[in-house]
């Protein structure tokens, strides 16, 4: 398999940095080399729909190995990466030591709970499918729990659902979750009425989706209020049990769920990257070029990377990712041709969220647009942006299905319990 | 939601017996209990296509609470029954005792491991959704760690995959596992040739599908051999290791791999209702009418239900489960319009399995197919007793993908390992 003629491009993590990458890089002449935990590509930013019973994991995960059949150059290895190596130019993963010429370093990012360990030990983050997975089995065993307890306060606590962090993860997942419940589980469940149920929205700052112009924040937190989501602004979470919520300013909230979607930090194998300055969040600072101080042949891209702009670090969120792994490709490519590349320059092309049917918000290139054709146009988007044909069939048919039957057929409480609350 | 005027009936199972009994009792004026341990209708027929990549989990499950929905004399209690208080009429779960007026006890069966500790240990079942997921997790690993490996013995025992049963199920898991190896798995691993990969079936008697008229036992051990599957007839498994089984004549297979599909025994529960006379594999004896003896308001049926036709069992298989259920709700239905119903009478009609790409063998009404028309008759056959039109359509898609596209795009690794194999 390995070519000693060729260079050997290692690209550490299939997110949407990696995958970019790799798409850039299939069918030149270096040697390509995937390297991922999972066999799969994941679309994270519809997680939130498989948590909520919207989708089914497999539509938003796509198998690596249907990539590079048809690429020549490339091949892949699953493998849990643990160090690099930086003098050696060897990657160290649990199926062994990777030498490389080139590494793209893509390996994303894990939820900060920024030390509290009680919402860490309690929460449930959307990092991961099989977290998506677990939680959705949550939801529906509270309500399976709920409709055949009979104690006041105690069936209360299993229909209340708390949501930490006004992102669009939490805004997306507040309002999907509010849909499953009006539209489907409270149908499911004649004793228990939409009403009875609480979902709480707990944002540190004074307004949801921060990187929105000012009327669409406003517009998404009226939405979600008026679909009956109890949002509290200028809160903080600052720990957590089995069964309750503790707030800052004293107060508690009996709930059974948590969701913790306030935070998020460098994967934890930038912890074992040595000599390279870090940014907020752990983050391995970058050069102009996405290279590593002294360390030419080592990009960092997507969630990451520290990338400066002006002064502030670039979000975490997939336009960058994508962006950056094609620069670094690119770079690869022009570095072997004997050229260069100009420096990394990000060009923004908006952010969206959806909050509800016939319901987001989209700030792009000057243009705000909220309400049916923000909705319309962020569909649209994700079904081009997933990857594979089958997957974009199956997430469309699932999607026409809820609308039109305001139903959601995966409501299935899969895997034994793997997360068992004993109450 | 407990009516005190009429009647309760409580289903205990809701697999192919339960569930048409549930059908035919919808919207009569009997109170109805559906209970089940899982939130969901397992369609059992198509889990070795979950098993080997070939569709998604959700897929072949409907919940069951989208059947209350629509039935106003319905509830659904998700609990695992633990045992019945027969003269206190009274359903023993962990989500709490339960009276009934009538039962119908429908709970299905286990894995049949003959006492084998070693073989129960080791090998693989599929009887439940998740075990087909850990099953289809399991061989893709297999191929991901084979890759890697430079070990001779080491590689061949990562790719070699014994089935042990040749009953419907282990025909067609191991038709359908060759193809997956053939079409999609040695295409993902260039280093991996479908040749140095061995599926094993083995067989306890002398020939494949036995329930089969001879002429088709015979193409169907034919047609696997030909693809490539290596039939063993006449030969017994009587232990296993996490890296061998070991078969009677005293030979040992090296693998990683073991599905046992060879036995089926009655759901656990029938060891806890005392005082009724059981047949083989513990099932419950049953009167003409599918009651048990001196208890006229408890029907079996199904796999439960040991029901002799001229002193034979009827095998266990969802056409018997389905046409038991029915009978048992009418018999319900018809005593409490003080009417009686003749004694059940099973009609046969036939059996079929699939062998692979338009390949299968079915036998009904005296007629004899087999390849292409039984395979496509076998195609819509399942499509027509699939539950849901969502699920419909999902299949449907994900047949017509695979046939067009050699493609199974269900080759994920999803949760993290519940079963480690460490090697």
């Amino acid at each position: 398999m390995s070519d000693k003629t060729k260079k050997r491009v290692v690209i550490a993590g299939m997110g949407f940095g990696g995958l970019r990458a790799a798409n850039v890089l299939a069918g030149s002449n270096l040697e390509l080399l995937m390297v991922d935990r999972n066999n799969y590509h994941l679309f994270q930013p519809l997680l939130y729909q498989v948590a909520t019973a919207g989708l089914e994991e497999e539509a938003i995960a796509y198998p690596l190995r249907g990539l590079t059949r048809n690429w020549k150059n490339a091949s892949f290895l699953l493998a849990e990466i643990s160090g690099i190596d930086l003098s050696g130019k060897i990657l160290q993963t649990d199926a062994g030591n990777i030498s490389y010429d080139y590494l793209i370093i893509a390996a994303g990012s894990r939820t900060n709970f920024f030390g509290m360990e009680s919402v860490e030990a309690n929460a449930f983050d959307l990092k991961r499918l099989d977290q998506a997975e677990d939680l959705r089995n949550h939801i529906l065993m509270m309500f399976e729990r709920a409709s055949r307890e009979t104690n006041r306060l105690l069936r209360k606590a299993l229909l209340t659902f708390v949501i930490v962090g006004g992102g669009p993860t939490g805004v997306e997942f507040a309002g999907a979750l509010r849909e499953l419940i009006v539209y489907v589980l409270s149908k499911d469940h004649p004793g228990i009425s939409a009403d009875e149920t609480r979902i709480i929205l707990i944002e540190a700052g004074d307004s949801l989706l921060n990187a929105m112009p000012v009327e669409l924040r406003e517009y998404a937190c009226g939405k979600l209020r008026s679909m009956g989501v109890d949002v509290m602004l200028d809160s903080q979470v600052v720990g957590a049990t089995v069964e309750s919520v503790e707030l800052k300013d004293g107060k508690n909230i009996s709930t059974y769920t948590l969701l913790w979607a306030a935070g998020v930090a460098a994967a934890k194998i930038a912890g074992n990257i040595h000599d390279v300055v870090r940014g907020a969040g752990g983050r391995l600072l970058v050069q102009p070029d996405l290279t590593i101080n002294g360390h030419p042949e080592i990009f960092v891209v997507g969630d990451m990377a520290c990338c400066l702009v002006d002064g502030m670090p670039l979000p975490m969120m997939a336009p960058v990712a994508t962006q950056q792994g094609g620069y670094a490709a690119r770079a690869i490519l022009a570095r072997e041709s004997g050229m260069g590349l100009p420096p990394f320059h990000y060009v923004d092309k908006g952010v969206m969220a959806t909050i509800g049917r016939s319901s987001a918000v989209a700030a792009a290139a000057g243009f705000r647009i909220r309400g049916y054709f923000a909705w319309l146009a962020w569909l649209l988007l994700h079904l081009y942006y997933l990857i594979g044909f089958r997957n974009r069939l199956v997430v469309m048919m699932n999607w026409t299905y809820s609308y039109w039957f305001q139903e959601r057929q995966v409501r299935l409480i899969t895997a034994k319990k793997r997360r068992a609350v004993s109450i």
